[in-house]
């Protein structure tokens, strides 16, 4: 999906908070303000959220000198998942339906969202896992998702935030034994999951994970590397998590199963639900 | 005061915000944001932010072809003002201090500024109102006040929004007799007072009314006619309303004080407030 004007505030609003974190160097912010401005007034608006953003995230880098701005949100947002997976994981053994709970957690993970604004905390979080229990979602998407899972001999499972790593390996541990490739970006953007955050969820040790080779919170094919490509193509179902797989993806010819928490009324126009809902989303 | 750099997301919003209000034309919108994205990212930063403000609507109104933007909206807050006038007159008349009373409703008028957000509604007036009755202002702001008007021989009175001109003329009634001279804008300019509204709100019934010769949403005296800046340097009080007069002129050697409704957490640290306070600022 291309980017709406309405998107255009908040990319404004996004490189300051980015800038602001990386830095408390008037000069840098105001070098990165301008040159993000610049950019935005250039960029052809037919670029999904996802391109534009990476622009904006390569630009801070650049500028600031710091690869990996959110190193250290990420760093936090492992260990807050960490500390809720013992209970989280009773919760689904103890469920009527595991794969559901399973399901409604990997979703609920995908509020650790920076792009959407400031460091999520452990409330919020909270907040969002109980309201996840109770979202208005239809057996029959989840029916409809495990018989795709059970019928692909190649599932790729694109994930989306460090942190909301370990709410997706809370699903993949339901699905052990189904043929899952767990991927992340190939560079930092954002929050974004890299193949440390991975690790560190232990996702390696379930499945295989492997990088995208792109520093886009998202996934825009062309941008990939040929690997990752190759397994897009062979794969006959995608699981994909989060509004940047669901910008840069929505449109491909495949069987992607979206699952995101919406934050954003751009999003959820085009998905066709509020802004705020959780969701499956199935498109191809 | 200079802008911040947390000013510039906001800027973008606003330009945002008026396009959307000034057309439906995706393409006319987009025109506007990319050549406000394009002068954000030129601009210096040592500007006032209602010089930044005013060069925004300028390419509204010139891209747009509309010179007028906000004039529907403006006729609808004089509308509303209009109405509240009897019960506010009665509770000035009613009140143990009908200047302190009378001053309290000027400064809850301020709260008609769309350079903020959207439309301002009957509701957010009428709660702004009753919150103004209660807002701590010490007793000696309303004195010191009282004083400078009772010993001035020229006092210039500068308005700026429409509907707000209303609760301007509640004080203006209060203080009959006195030298004043009430100002408006030169130009349209956001939805900001020119001479039509303070005709409307029976202004130049009570008092000399001039415009600044400024489409500027604040008081940029280099911008403003001679015949302003002689009123403005003959003044020996000026009383100003709102964040783009004490943006602009909040450094002036010059006896000011200063009547609004912060509405912004940069003004709110400049003058050494709270985001939301109603305030009276004393400069000079």
């Amino acid at each position: 999906m291309k980017i709406g004007l309405e998107c255009v505030p908040c990319f404004v609003r996004q490189a300051f908070e980015a800038a602001s974190l990386v830095t408390n160097d008037q000069k840098i912010k105001e070098r990165i303000l301008r040159q993000v401005l610049f950019r935005l007034a250039n960029v052809s608006f037919d670029n999904t959220p996802p391109f534009i953003g990476r622009n904006i995230h390569r630009i801070v880098r650049l500028l600031s000198g710091n690869n990996d701005p959110y190193l250290e949100i990420k760093k936090d947002s492992n260990k807050l998942a960490l500390k809720l997976m013992p209970s989280l994981k009773k919760l689904i053994k103890s469920s009527a339906d595991p794969f559901e709970t399973a399901v409604r957690m990997a979703i609920a993970g995908n509020i650790i969202d920076c792009g959407q604004g400031d460091h999520i905390g452990e409330e919020k979080i909270k907040k969002t896992i109980s309201q996840c229990l109770d979202q208005p979602i239809t057996k029959e998407n989840f029916n409809e998702l495990k018989e795709e899972i059970e019928n692909a001999s190649n599932i790729l499972y694109l994930g989306d935030n460090a942190g909301e790593v370990f709410f997706d390996r809370l699903l993949i541990e339901e699905l052990q034994g189904y043929p899952i490739t767990y991927v992340v970006r190939g560079a930092p953007t954002i929050n974004d999951a890299l193949i440390d955050d991975a690790r560190i969820a232990g996702l390696d040790k379930l499945v295989e994970v492997v990088d995208n080779g792109s520093d886009v919170p998202g996934t825009i094919l062309e941008e990939c590397s040929d690997e990752f490509k190759r397994l897009f193509f062979e794969a006959d179902l995608v699981i994909a998590k989060g509004q940047g797989n669901y910008e840069t993806l929505s449109n491909e010819q495949k069987k992607i199963f979206f699952l995101l928490k919406v934050k954003c009324p751009i999003i959820a126009e085009h998905i066709g639900c509020q802004d705020g809902d959780m969701v499956i989303a199935k498109r191809g």
